[in-house]
């Protein structure tokens, strides 16, 4: 097997922070028609509350989903089956937008000293990751992102406190007025759809876990069934998680080698785990709200097919479970 | 249970006509492509024919039902199970969007002496019925529009006379120049497309019958099948109700209490009403050509969802009937 | 039945090559996003690399599938059973869009005296075709285009030689700075994307074989499974038509006689031909790789939905057999 860990991350030149601007003032200049509410704080950095004291919508975390992907993907509603609201994500730089921006890896966290108030731990994602680059995967992905404004999602009940405003300024290199925090609770309708249309994402997540090459990856497109969000944030957290356990559907395309992308689609499913078939918010809560005591391998969609481009051939593995997700989120009438 | 009769509607800040002004300009821009002809007639109205004289088109319809909804919304073709193309419609402000706008409810008549031949009947829907805001509708929503242009869809085979005209520019305070009126017979490709749309509109409006608080409904998003257009306009008004009666499925998010949530899940399918299981068509002649003779509650889609995202709880009810409508379209070949 | 064969096409008032503009402008704004690479030749024709040497990407081929179709129709992914990616296209004007400028009806070859090294064939598509109007189609269509720029779709593995451009330019009567090529091998994910999106296109090729009369085609939507790109370009190909082939669906809308439109619904799909249920590359290297001698009825959709707009009545002929794609392009895992 050849060693493709130099290839160049597809898509590495663009200007991330800078290529989504557009879809960011769209967020803010229909702000009333997607139930956020716009506004700066005291330095001017701009926040955009979708689903604390505004009230946020479906339409909102769409858009919210697409600003993660750095505008580098499509996120949609589609029609699906035993369940009838899905998103669907796609992505023909998977990489860089769900790992490169998407993914929530920058910990953003302050003291009870540096509040002056409650503690406060939030993991950041979206475009402006990529400006601070504070996490090893830059690293491995060898490419960050520069430029002069950024825009940083944080799955969030409140604003967060002027310390951890200043880091991302300071980790970011921007002039307050540069900066827009778009906050969305996953108790809410934006938030519940913006981390579900992170199937994709998490498809991508688990491949690198798995040592599959990251510049081999040329495509994706994933769906996932929609909850409602629920008001506590564990259940509404485990939720989402659900949606892409046991409901989310992936299709990646890679080059490289046949043996790599059969390994990759034989081990990508989440089935895989020995916690296979439980509620996440029961999984989490038997870990005692331990995210790093849940085996790893659950986190990842039902059912996948991975189709090599250097050899045309495609391979299925897993399978959803609609089923068990009526179960939990469904009551017959 | 708390009264929520006082809540404001969800978006009623947004200004309706205004805000839809780029979809009613995009469907002049693209008249020859979209199959529609934009004039103006003598007092300066612009009237845009989509299916009297002009062809229309289904892409025409897609974008009139777009423009209904005040641009709140999306409406697109899906694919689906039993029936090859389907109606997507969604809206995260589904109470201003389709009741405040969609919905076809501003009576516009005049008789044989106002025109001075023969009598003219029609429904308005669309953003200027916000700015008459002649319905009793408006009074319970406590909202109405304002500005200084407007548009509003007529269900017709011919433009409107006159003295309807005049009475449409009165009620809506506008310069003849500022009013576009769209013309969609049902009988046309773009009048059956826009109805179907209405798959979300038909269960608010029985929501509304039923009592259920319309500011705690926060998102939806509807499916039906899309028949074919009919010549004759019973059959071509009965399509579109089956459409919706045997084909439509709809998932509503709501706020407030679960019993409400359930309540409104139980009763809203069409098939509580004892006219389900016969073409609207056939129920239309038996009831005399009369439909305030129709069992209201047949009024409604075929399957819902009803999501309460105060509790997390989602009820389902109802189903679908394709080989019904595939009886009633579709030859064998 | 009457004769129809004077009417004039849908749409003909068109500037097609202006029209599709904005879609051409964007696959350049969007090269490093879609994985396209722009370059002008030596004499300032703007070459677009989807799959050469650039990657391209299935993006490119959603974006590629709207300019063909001159902008006149929409291409996107969708959800679909028994496979996971489906291209869903949509047209309101499917007769000028899919034949007057998405079909592959332009021979462009040039000897090996000609181009100084190896022997050129191609077929060109999109818009641009309309402006040469070399084709015996353009006469039957009683349609071209006219305009001072334009945009050809050629499906090769290497740029054009000198002599095909400047002979696209004879006929085209462009300036060079105002032609622009894009080239999409089959092999590549942007080939294999647009060329699947041709899935409406095939069946009206079909109804004008079966001399349906195509200005009674009002409206139309496809959908197919998207398969791999493979690495050979036989199989890339045989690809393609397979997932029209056994996994293609249609929905035409027509106007006219019921007789007529029976007729077409009963001989469109391609299980009405003896080579039905072989892969196409097999029926490919079986006929000593010369399409001529494939029988024409193969090259249609799997199965097709005619509904006729003048009666209200719809047919419903052939089926789809996504059992054998799966054999043929998946591997289980």
């Amino acid at each position: 097997m050849n060693d493709r860990s130099a290839a160049p991350l597809p898509g590495a030149t663009i200007a991330l922070n800078e290529h989504v601007a557009p879809w960011v003032e769209r967020l803010c200049d229909e702000a009333a028609a997607l139930g956020v509410e716009v506004s700066r704080d005291e330095r001017g950095v701009r926040l955009v509350d979708a689903g604390i004291a505004a009230p946020g919508s479906v339409a909102a975390g769409l858009l919210v989903g697409e600003i993660c992907l750095g505008g580098l993907g499509r996120v949609e509603l589609a029609p699906g089956p035993d369940w009838p609201t899905w998103v669907q994500v796609r992505s023909s730089l998977p990489v860089l937008a769900c790992l490169g921006s998407q993914y929530a890896g920058w910990s953003l966290a302050a003291s009870k000293e540096e509040t002056g108030g409650k503690k406060f731990f939030a993991l950041g994602s979206g475009p402006a990751r990529a400006l601070a680059a504070k996490e090893a995967l830059y690293g491995e992905l060898d490419w960050r992102d520069h430029g002069t404004r950024g825009v940083l999602v944080m799955e969030v009940d409140r604003p967060p406190p002027a310390v951890v405003v200043d880091k991302i300024l300071r980790d970011c290199a921007l002039a307050p007025e540069a900066l827009t925090i778009v906050l969305t609770p996953t108790r809410s309708a934006a938030g519940t759809t913006q981390v579900v249309a992170r199937v994709l994402e998490v498809a991508l997540h688990k491949a690198h876990e798995l040592h599959f090459a990251l510049a081999d990856v040329v495509d994706g497109v994933g769906w996932a069934p929609l909850p409602a969000p629920h008001p506590d944030g564990v259940e509404a957290m485990g939720r989402t998680n659900d949606a892409i356990l046991y409901g989310g559907r992936v299709h990646l395309s890679v080059r490289g080698s046949d043996a790599e992308a059969e390994r990759l689609a034989r081990a990508l499913p989440c089935r895989n785990s020995p916690d296979y078939g439980r509620s996440f918010a029961q999984t989490f809560r038997d870990a005692g709200f331990d995210f790093y005591k849940i085996d790893p391998a659950l986190f990842a969609p039902a059912e996948v097919w991975v189709s090599n481009v250097a050899t045309g051939r495609t391979w299925h593995a897993g399978g959803t479970d609609l089923a068990l997700l009526q179960r939990l989120w469904q009551e017959a009438s």
